[in-house]
């Protein structure tokens, strides 16, 4: 640990190139802020020559004041056979006004000469002249080196030569680029110290996953001494992905005693900010802030946790703003519940008749095909329930779904009918929907709305169904899972049953029961 | 590279230990047959002394003959101050009648006299006298030394002394586990040296991703010379899961140099199979198999992708049977859709116009959600149409199911009707039934028995509900998947509708289908 390393987030133009991700102009500026609040160093915020709302971020990014980042336009060097004041795509860098430009240019011989078809020393002046150009202007110029670990293993010492041509040219930083993404931790981190020494001063390091190391590929060259880390929030990117930050972040700064500045206990509300700006499912199993990475499932583990956490924790969660989840599974015991209870503001003795009661209902709905471990709030009410406490919000009379079915669909009908007491009225309601389950969700909620108008907040955010017991056939259980969100807080219920439609009504009316008790 | 390297499987016990991970018995047996099929050299198949599900998977592998694996039972060593032959626990162990067994026991001071509370010198006799039972009762033992790398922080001599005391009773491998999945790659790639020369021989390795460098950890300690990889297919497990398989694998064997024995050209179909039967989303970005890992989206990246495949590609994406996706769709697919037809007894040629439909139909499905990966009868159903075979073997008119639901159920409903022409007749059924579904099962082959009286022999093995676009929630579509049997084959079938009466009406119809004209 000889240098400090500075993070430099490329979500919003190296993340915006993978499937599926997409950010407005708004989106974009959002996450920036959300960047900066959270201490990282340089943002690069997008090509200013490749669309016109990168170019709109940038205008907008020149009028506000950033706190702890540095803004960056991205571009590439100059084109072939051109001088490079005339390179347009070069003067849209300058007038993206950012403090920071970063530009790629080519590293491998055969991508040189093969695809981009100029010789391997006009390429070297492309290099040259586009980072001197751009210091000339007053700007900090990091240069990415492209390929340069591919290109390294058949070529090192033209390899060399382009990011000497950099450096040389006044480059504040090389940064060397595992573009393929398929390089091991070991040649990353030889490479780098070679580059290193070859240049007398430290470099940046920019990996993808395609391999899966991506993360440990960023860490090795950290050992070897690069004191900057490219990367994405949650990874984004093409292909399968860039360097996820939110990963490389915590092990930088609480495994290997870097001190980056960072908040981490911002770490988890980062990543899912990003996520829900992309529109993109959280993976439960993202390390340090995914939902189930201090999730704790196993009865044994579970005792051990709770003597002593290091047992089966890395680090405390609390540091990167997760928390620990006690899961319920058929290995359960009473301190599950008791952890959970507490979680719930209720205090509850280990081997009162009242956990015992707790405890056996959960066994028993356990055997019956209900698991509690996605479905937290159906825990919750369970517990409520067997404490006394009222939970319930209306008496069902009857529902009743329909469903015919004609080849061509064109005379085909869904509708289901919802008979309920609610408040002390009576509320027949009817609906037709994609479905018998979704036909049935909408006569509910037209039954309750008029009765609690807030429920239109609930928004049905995931709904999986699963077959139990799924040897028999037609006739097995089923258990649904519900996932609902009132657009700050998340919460998941589950119901069973042989038939697919009660199961449903089952979690959707424990969703707006836990909603309404939670609400107050 | 100096020892060979073997590969053991824990999907179906450490894999189950993940959040929303359960499979049933006929499950755990059809990813064993996979597993053994694809080459992997131990699978182990649970913890018999934990629960029933796993004694029948033992039972039920035990009158099978596996190609390539050794089935492999899990356990503890026995348990403090009792007879190793006393403990039920590690009798069942033996009662699991496989060739190999794996016991994990205690290696972290803190964690055997904390935790569980015996001395450290009963934990190296727990350790010993269970590996010596279990060898003089003729198993292969593998030892697995949880926490080892926390544990050698903090005391290496006793780490030492507990893969010591395995290795002198007689264990023929001793695996190092990393169980909290917080170590970086240099620190498990120094333990591991260490403890291969100190033991004399090479060890095993178990790794977690906690700290996003599962994969990697792997690999370090296969460097510093291990010769066993555990972990899971697509990574399932615990908190953030286990070190993946589905990357080890190819990262072993195409990169470095390692020669597995297994068939990489089945990587993705194992990955989505297992993930299929687990009801586990497709993850999109995982490395090698995932449907963007070979995605092109920039314009100039396709270009270069074009002429020169390497520049953006780490490997050859068909050598682990992936394919590469860029905007314009080329000939990709071809190769399933000839394979397959093969296997029917169709010789079609490469280019035809009929495997261009063919094709054109596949892509088509597959946007609408479809997936004919465990749906394999359906697929032969679709090539058969489209080659204007005639599979049809009767003419829906209409079906209709109903519900209703009181509380209490004592006036619960469920009924289908189903009116079809067959073999020139009408006929109008009804039945009732556990659900929906299941009523319109049992509607649908009373109207086709009297025609069809073998369809008798048609047993419902496996039905699975899956939903796809979960985010649109009770709107979303569902994909349902059934597993047939007569007895002496077993078959799948998929439907695909927003109503999940209409997808698994679909599945149900494909079923008897295809049954019926294989019976021919």
């Amino acid at each position: 640990m000889s240098v400090p390393v500075t993070i430099y987030d490329t979500t919003l133009r190296d993340g915006t190139q993978g499937t599926g991700i997409s950010f407005s102009t708004l989106d974009k500026i959002r996450v920036a802020e959300r960047l900066d609040d959270f201490g990282v160093h340089y943002i690069e915020g997008g090509w200013p020559g490749s669309n016109p709302k990168d170019a709109a971020f940038f205008q907008e990014a020149a009028k506000r004041t950033w706190k702890n980042a540095k803004i960056t336009a991205f571009g590439m060097t100059r084109r072939g056979k051109m001088k490079v004041e005339e390179d347009p795509q070069v003067q849209m860098l300058l007038d993206a006004q950012t403090p920071a430009v970063t530009i790629v240019g080519k590293t491998w011989p055969l991508h040189v000469t093969e695809v981009f078809q100029v010789s391997l020393e006009e390429n070297l002046a492309m290099i040259a002249d586009t980072v001197a150009y751009l210091k000339k202007n007053g700007r900090e110029v990091l240069y990415d080196a492209e390929h340069f670990f591919d290109s390294f293993r058949e070529d090192p010492e033209y390899s060399l030569k382009t990011v000497k041509a950099a450096k040389d040219a006044g480059a504040d930083l090389v940064v060397l680029c595992e573009t393929n993404g398929g390089a091991l931790p070991e040649w990353v981190e030889e490479v780098t110290r070679k580059v290193i020494t070859h240049l007398g001063c430290p470099v940046g390091i920019h990996t993808h996953n395609d391999g899966g190391v991506g993360v440990a590929n960023a860490l090795a060259a950290v050992r070897a001494g690069a004191n900057q880390v490219q990367g994405t929030i949650n990874g984004y990117g093409e292909r399968v992905g860039n360097c996820n930050l939110i990963t490389v972040m915590p092990n930088l700064q609480l495994k290997m005693g870097y001190n980056l500045g960072l908040d981490l206990t911002r770490l988890r509300d980062l990543a899912f900010f990003v996520d829900e700006l992309a529109n993109v499912p959280h993976d439960i199993r993202a390390p340090y802030v995914g939902i189930a990475a201090f999730t704790h499932k196993g009865g044994l583990h579970v005792h051990a946790v709770q003597k002593l956490a290091r047992t089966y924790e890395h680090v405390d969660p609390s540091l990167v703003g997760n928390e620990r989840v006690i899961t319920i599974s058929d290995m359960s015991g009473q301190s599950n519940i008791l952890m959970k209870a507490e979680t719930m503001g209720v205090a509850l003795a280990k081997g009162s008749p009242e956990v015992q009661k707790i405890l056996s209902t959960v066994k028993h709905l356990e055997s019956e095909g209900f698991e509690f471990e996605a479905a937290e709030a159906s825990f919750e009410l369970l517990i409520r329930r067997q404490l006394g406490q009222q939970t319930q919000i209306f008496d069902l009379i009857e529902y009743h779904t329909t469903h015919r079915h004609h080849p061509g669909a064109s005379l085909e009908t869904t509708e289901a009918t919802v008979k309920i007491h609610v408040n002390g009225n009576a509320e027949y309601t009817v609906d037709e929907g994609d479905g018998p389950v979704n036909a049935l969700d909408k006569a509910l909620r037209k039954a309750l709305l008029p009765h609690f108008p807030e429920i239109a907040r609930v928004r049905l955010e995931d709904y999986k169904v699963r077959i139990i017991d799924s040897g028999s056939g037609t006739a097995a259980k089923t258990r649904v899972l519900v996932v609902s969100s009132d657009g700050t807080r998340t919460w998941g219920t589950v119901g069973v049953s042989t038939n697919v439609i009660d199961a449903s009504w089952q979690a959707l009316v424990d969703s707006l029961e836990f909603f309404l008790f939670r609400r107050g």
